[in-house]
């Protein structure tokens, strides 16, 4: 339980950060949400894991660090997080009016192309910063993964909507920031490139395949 | 003595920052205003814990690590260098004229939750990234605090002024940022944010809770 | 192949963030690239080393960290990365018009200096904070690198385009960005200023000289 | 001589990053030059101490962990550097015009307090971060020491030209960007700020003093 409220205010903080910066028209609104995940990241790392990311305990999933039976209320954690905080940041900003990322045609390909590169390189980042055997300990995770979503969102922002995070695009579009007859786009493209980090970094990385009997213990 | 002297340097050089940046108009204000806390904590953390916020002081010591003896100079020194921050911020910018932001109506109440929230996440950064024995003498205690403080500046500044820390608005009233009849807003708000991190540390790392009489030593 | 599978994503994501920030006319593309580059070092240090860089590379070639047979498929997996990033860029992107840095004249020496200059920069932090045995195991060598790279392009983007990187140049070249009849300013100046970085830590750092039968080993 | 030339290439690419994003008109110069000193403080410490600013060797000579036969030398060749520094970002960046920081009257008394002030917190988090031995071998001196700056040029840059440095001074005026009849104005103020935190760093950490004997060692 200790796990899931960690998950819970992590992805909160993250959620309702993107609302009022969005909402409110912030110009450094990646600059922001970036750190807002990368302090929430130091904060509740040694709790929880810290992925406040569908795609990313997806990935730690296929890595083998976490069990199916630990990623699902990991994913309800995470979900009721965004809801609580859309609704919030809709309070707190007021905003006059608001208008829905809406890919179609051909934007939807670029969409989804945007969306899947920087989700991969968001959970590429926390595999091999925050779980390798490699560097245990060490101070450079939050920074790593917080200024991925900075990165990311200053690069494809004007072509994605930048969430890299289902629990985020579920947030937006309960804020009316993404159409929700489009958030299929932003599930496929970050659940897949989450599922292609966690492949790749076994990949990369073949001292850290655990036995299939532990991964599932 | 050492300590206090250390808290008057750390929220001088903080509540300056946010005098000339804000009097001044800087846009980037909240970058630098989070840079200064960051230094300021890397600089003082290792004599006096760099709380420099009454609020984080308050989370402290319901957390367990200093007592109520300890924190009442901790405020004192706390509250006595924003206010020479603020005069001395007034004399360097010398500025034409000041807006006070003075909450009424459904603002008091987005104000109240916005700045509750994120004193909130301020006190449990600074508990979890600094005060947790799960990471001793990491190196990004600093960094995880001071950009609490720039997410928090660039996601609600436009809604509660974005001061996090009774200080802070104490300082911001004396140059004329905040209006002096609307001060419990912020007093309120952070230190219930302070209280509900303290709390919040000690039920989701169990074993960070010391013996009461400990805590009372 | 894993490092140089590594090389490849690294040097991917920068070459593909200078495409979108650079083509989609971000206001804070150096630190979107900047950013890219210290979370891909942070991602792929362990496995790689992190060059993404060919003149890095050959920093760290003359440094004796790496061998000639070691360096050529860096070489070509940094080049590939390039050229398979810019054209994704472009697509992704679709950018109405693109003008082409193109030096002439005088601007073609302030272009060499200051690409040379910077590239040299970025070699000499990546062999000081990042192979350095002064601080094995330090966790700031990603930032370092990463903000190099921030700074030079904040400082001298709008002189030479701010590639410091015969990567990113031929990435740029591929987009349209930099002039392709002009490319050789930036592989000779990048070489150069990667070259003389190995030379100067050598100098700088005596008890780091490996004896010539173990560089070549 | 491996430390002086160190001091050199620190020093230079600092003078030199202030004059092109100064004399390029970059809006974001503050994060820029700090950056610099930020990544040349991670390359050059573990050679020099990283000093590049004559206040802040000033500074680490009354702590005593240097002797006034070895400032000398680091001030000759950080006021050495500055000068070329100066020239060459003249020569590339070739502005039309250079309106020079020239106080006068009140403004002389501000710019004096704001720059003592911000070098004050610079010497004093150098000394605390890079010295102190509560915390050897941490990774966050580079990032505290350099977002000093980051958040003194963005807080008083527009009252003192935010130098904090005699070197940066002296290259400024070099430049035409300070004028060189009030340049007494920086060399005392940052000379006094730099002193002033060396005494500080002294009373507040009495464990530090060291035997007169062995600081004239």
């Amino acid at each position: 339980m200790r796990r899931y409220i960690t998950e819970f205010i992590g992805t909160f903080f993250l959620v309702f950060t993107v609302g009022t910066t969005v909402l409110g028209q912030v110009p450094l609104a990646p600059l922001a949400i970036g750190a807002t995940l990368m302090v929430m990241v130091y904060a509740g790392g040694h709790i929880s894991g810290a992925h406040y990311n569908p795609a990313v305990t997806l990935a730690v999933l296929l890595r083998g660090k976490i069990t199916g039976a630990q990623a699902v209320p990991y994913w309800i954690a995470q979900l009721l997080a965004a809801v609580v905080a859309a609704i919030l940041a809709v309070f707190v900003v007021n905003p006059a009016t608001v208008t829905a990322v809406s890919p179609s045609g051909r934007d939807i390909w670029t969409a989804l192309l945007a969306e899947a590169l920087f989700t991969f390189a968001l959970a590429y980042v926390v595999l091999n910063a925050a779980t390798s055997g490699d560097h245990p300990g060490n101070s450079f995770y939050g920074l790593a993964i917080g200024f991925t979503v900075v990165a990311g969102a200053f690069a494809v922002g004007a072509i994605s909507g930048g969430a890299f995070n289902p629990a985020v695009a579920v947030g937006a579009a309960t804020m009316g920031l993404f159409d929700w007859t489009k958030i299929w786009i932003w599930l496929l493209a970050d659940l897949a490139g989450g599922a292609l980090a966690g492949v790749t970094f076994l990949a990369l990385n073949p001292k850290e395949r655990l036995p299939l009997e532990t991964a599932a213990a």
